[in-house]
């Protein structure tokens, strides 16, 4: 599975934790920036670069990290985009329901109120909880590929 | 101002709630259902019915409130549809954020990890928050216009 992960400045050193606990996981990441320290940098340019990125990748598991300051913007650019799952977890209860009932794709994270070790555990659930398929969470999902 | 509150069957005892305090504080509440406990309901017709009712209403100051056992379905749902910022807030800090540099206009709760009293604390930040309005906040909220 390839992870696409992206932040804009405030979330700049909270993903390169993410990225190297990926990596050590044995996950495939794509860094999709911001690189520099650019406080005039924008989320939503980091949130279209990852979407843009898992919908080019031809794998259907293919998921999205997204960080900013509260993770907040992540999540309303994220879910812009048809087909996208974008939810902002701050605990593993959170990340374990986001996958079982929604089938999150896009994981966004909260640089100033959770840890390099909270990532972890967050990302850890999230990463390895299957969506539970049930018909009624099928018909929701279908149901929200309908809206907007 | 006029605040649209919608939830699944996983929320409706917490809308309940939220209806009570908004009412108590002196908003003008419109409750978009549902209001029967039906588990096969489906949080995306709630989240359309707020969001039409929102973008019908003419007041460009209403505001939504979404509730769903996580509330990320929620957020997801309302995402999807231009011109609405959702965001699921778990405390306080997050509230103030979601105003202060996102002009949050949908606020997401879950039923399942907020109690009556933090929703009550969560609401009057989010109520009583101005978007900060700086020209970097303003900027970013034009790119999320765009995107999708």
């Amino acid at each position: 599975m390839t992870i696409f992960v992206g932040s804009d400045h405030n979330g700049i050193e909270l993903k390169k934790e993410v990225i190297e606990y990926l990596n050590r996981s044995g996950y495939s990441v794509v860094d999709e920036g911001d690189n520099k320290l650019d406080p005039q940098d924008d989320f939503p340019v980091f949130a279209s670069r990852v979407v843009t990125a898992m919908r080019s990748s031809n794998d259907l598991d293919s998921k999205g990290v997204l960080i900013c300051g509260s993770g907040q913007g992540m999540c309303m650019a994220a879910n812009r985009f048809k087909g996208i799952r974008a939810s902002l977890c701050w605990n593993e209860k959170e990340a374990r329901s986001a996958r079982n009932d929604d089938d999150s794709n896009v994981l966004c994270l909260s640089a100033k109120s959770t840890t390099k070790k909270e990532s972890e555990l967050i990302l850890n659930i999230w990463l390895n909880t299957a969506f539970a398929k049930a018909p009624r969470f099928v018909r929701r999902l279908k149901e929200l590929d309908d809206l907007g």
